[in-house]
């Protein structure tokens, strides 16, 4: 693509907001994930409208230009890194709540709202969209969409897949398509909406969400345990499973976890176990919920939180924001796999193994309720070629693990660029040529993000 | 075909069961779906094994031979009719639970268990399946996933699709490939699982169901409320949802369905009020849940049984047996609209003035908690043409008005055969062309359930 193509693109979209400065290109370029190769996009282009988007789409398909599409770039997989001769399309601008309907309890809205926006404004209905992935107050609705996000509360609510109803997307060629329905159930068709959700932008550009909405729940109760170490820990998640207890809420962080939140805000958490459990019960049966909690957890030797003590919700919110500790003069890798609930405990022990045999660092945070687990990675920076392929080979074998425990490489952050690699360990090649058939239906020249998500044919 | 072809399709799977007896073939000729016309099917092949799937589409795709999945026949949308040229391929034999694991909370299952026997299967560990169709003790699990069937508890547990975790499905040219994965949470690729679920059989033939299990509730209570009529109840259904209560199950039953339940099963429910209303909440937090349920009801004039009263229960029982009253004399045709929860009166109100304006029956039950009504129409037989034409007139304007609110043709039914009609009103022609390339990816040479769930191209 030339300069004069972008001036086309100009005058097609009069108005249109287009930055091909070289510091915001450098912006631009990446998301949050790792990067393998650093490659500034050509322009920057930000949609204001779904017209916006059309014609940029148009334009897109007669130039061959291919476009990546970007909510907040909060990505930790690479899904919205630039790619050779492509533009970024933003949606950071379409950011209206279009409408909010209580008695429907549903909401619609552009791509570009932040999710703690959409839940701001619905609060005061009594509802709430309950997808919280733990970068709620800056990823947007279009962005967990894309990824099918999970969160702290999908234990109980499920993952965004639950909450979308019907999708507006703008398909390769500029066409608009609407995508299900704006009741709770409907079976007409094949669920397109569920294909385009977590398809990371590789099929169509999503512009509106019809999400539903959940109950406030009338009460919460949150508990914290300490244990002495982290599997004994992931073994009371399996107990308050056990007990039939199904908590909104179920996290676990490891020693070094919290050594790193000790760190970071000057807690006192590694003094007092090796592993954290924080649990959330809400709705009518909240208190006896975490009364059967507690016991379970007792019984099994952790240190619970008395009730009514306010410091289990203190560590809640340290584990919100807890992610993102960027160290200098350090290496790392976070990772995203999921398992069986009840290898859990055999997985976590497989990784401190992994950590020792590969001579790396390691800590843990999990979504425990779902099997989901970050383990991250990481060496010094001195310890240079030899540290980073001791690095790689502890992330591979990490996946290789997980798969054998009947598991996934990525319960929620999406493959990206970055788990491109491992995709195939995971699924068989006539499930890829599936895919990349697909694709072909919806992007047949590729313009669409390409590179992620999918293996390219 | 020929029966030369049949007879290679024997030899390639020795011991395979083929019945052409036709008998046989006008028993499986039909499911209970209305009839346009009816179709016998060339053979009925019953698959034992993956690998009689396998081979059995091996040799459909060299025949060009149509193939039609089985379960258990009791959908109502024609979609296991059989069509021009066809074999009936039944998964019923196919229905071993091969795995139950309480710790991860799955089990894994042929297509062909039927989704009662599943839930006995796991009663005994603490667990339950949790959508429950009201066919669930006849329904197959494959024929529900075909489906995405929904179900009374799926108010709060969502529907067949929320349940399943992967599938091991056979392509039309016998390929096996495996969907999804065993842990609660996974974003690897294009979520196929979602694409195979409601696909009706056109996509592909599911022979291995992985499912999620949830906790059996520790407590459950069942409310039940008469109304003066069906409006009022109607209304109750958003007072329950604005006190913030999410019950499991929330049924609406009008007069004329009480009507029918009486007359069936010698029960008083019509001198009792114009509409019922039954409601169950379950979980730690039941009792209070009925308690909230119990007063925002009769606050609304409703009649409510009271706490401890075992009627309650026994009018859910009812209910759960309540469809497929055949009834000699007269010509019925079932609906399956979803809307938006809002509109759950206006749309009862414009049913009852449709049935008046076009002098049909009607009776409706709903699935109130989701905004998924289940109208009737119906006329005597000796109304003929005349009468049949305002039976189908009453039809698409129910179709049309609920399309008009914002919602569906079909709730949990499928498309099948019946409904294909009124699907280009709900979706745009590129969204049809979307799903027949689709389509054409999975089935390129169409023998897979030919004109089912979506137009032929
Ligand atoms: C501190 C922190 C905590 C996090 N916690 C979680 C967590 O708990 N759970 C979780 O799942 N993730 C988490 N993430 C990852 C990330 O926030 C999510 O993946 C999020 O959904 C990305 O949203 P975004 O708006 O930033 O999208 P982006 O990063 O901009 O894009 C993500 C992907 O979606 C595509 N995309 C974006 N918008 C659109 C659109 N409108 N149409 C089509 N494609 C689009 C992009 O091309 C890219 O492939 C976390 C990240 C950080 C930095
Ligand atoms: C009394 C009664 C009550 C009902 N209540 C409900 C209800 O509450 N909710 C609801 O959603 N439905 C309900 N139904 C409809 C029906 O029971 C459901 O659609 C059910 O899921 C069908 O299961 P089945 O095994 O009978 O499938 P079938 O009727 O045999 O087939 C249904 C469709 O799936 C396809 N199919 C079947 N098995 C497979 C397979 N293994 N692989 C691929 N395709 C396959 C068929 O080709 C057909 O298109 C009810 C029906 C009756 C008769």
């Amino acid at each position: 693509m030339s300069l004069p193509a972008l001036h086309d693109l100009e005058v097609s979209i009069p108005g249109i907001r287009i930055d091909t400065d070289p510091e915001t290109l450098k912006m631009y370029a990446r998301d949050q994930g790792p990067v393998q190769e650093l490659i500034d996009p050509l322009a920057v282009v930000w949609a204001e409208s779904v017209a916006d988007v059309q014609e940029t789409l148009r334009w897109a398909s007669r130039t061959g230009t291919a476009v990546v599409p970007r909510g907040a770039g909060t990505g930790v997989s690479g899904g919205a890194h630039a790619t050779r001769n492509c533009i970024i399309l933003s949606l950071e601008k379409m950011n209206r709540i279009l409408d909010i309907r209580p008695g429907d309890e549903l909401a619609v809205v552009e791509a570009g709202v932040v999710n703690a926006d959409l839940n701001d404004a619905v609060t005061p209905y009594g509802l709430m969209y309950a997808p919280d992935p733990a970068s709620y107050k800056i990823s947007t609705i279009g962005g967990n969409v894309a990824t099918n996000a999970g969160g702290l509360r999908c234990a109980k609510y499920g993952v965004t897949r639950d909450s979308v109803l019907a999708l507006d997307v703008v398909l390769a060629d500029g066409t608009l398509i609407h995508t299900g329905h704006q009741s709770f159930k409907g079976v007409a068709g094949y669920d397109l909406t569920g294909l385009f959700t977590g398809s990371e932008g590789t099929l169509g550009i999503v512009v509106g969400v019809t999400v539903r909405l959940r109950y406030l729940p009338s009460d919460v109760r949150t508990v914290a345990a300490f244990f002495p170490d982290f599997r004994t820990a992931a073994a009371g998640v399996l107990a308050v499973g056990a007990a039939r207890v199904q908590p909104s809420i179920m996290e676990l962080l490891d020693g070094a976890t919290m050594a790193a939140l000790d760190g970071a805000h000057g807690s006192d958490l590694g003094s007092r176990g090796g592993a954290l459990l924080l649990i959330q019960t809400d709705g009518f049966g909240a208190e006896a919920e975490a009364a059967a909690v507690r016991a379970v957890l007792t019984e099994l030797g952790g240190t619970v939180s008395s009730e009514g003590s306010e410091e289990a919700e203190r560590l809640l919110e340290l584990r919100r924001h807890s992610r993102g500790d960027d160290v200098e003069h350090e290496i790392r890798v976070g990772e995203d796999v999921a398992v069986p609930r009840s290898q859990l405990v055999h997985y976590v022990a497989e990784l401190e193994r992994m950590a020792a045999d590969h001579r790396v660092q390691l800590k843990v945070v999990a979504h425990a309720g779902d099997g989901n687990l970050h383990p991250t990675f990481w060496i010094a920076s001195e310890e240079g070629a030899g540290g980073v392929e001791r690095l790689n080979a502890a992330l591979d074998e990490s996946i290789t693990i997980a798969l054998r425990m009947g598991g996934t490489i990525t319960g929620e952050h999406g493959v990206g660029q970055f788990k491109l690699r491992w995709l195939p360990q995971e699924q068989q090649a006539e499930v890829l040529a599936l895919q990349q058939q697909i694709k072909a239906v919806f992007d047949p020249a590729g313009i669409l993000n390409p590179g992620k998500a999918i293996p390219e044919v």
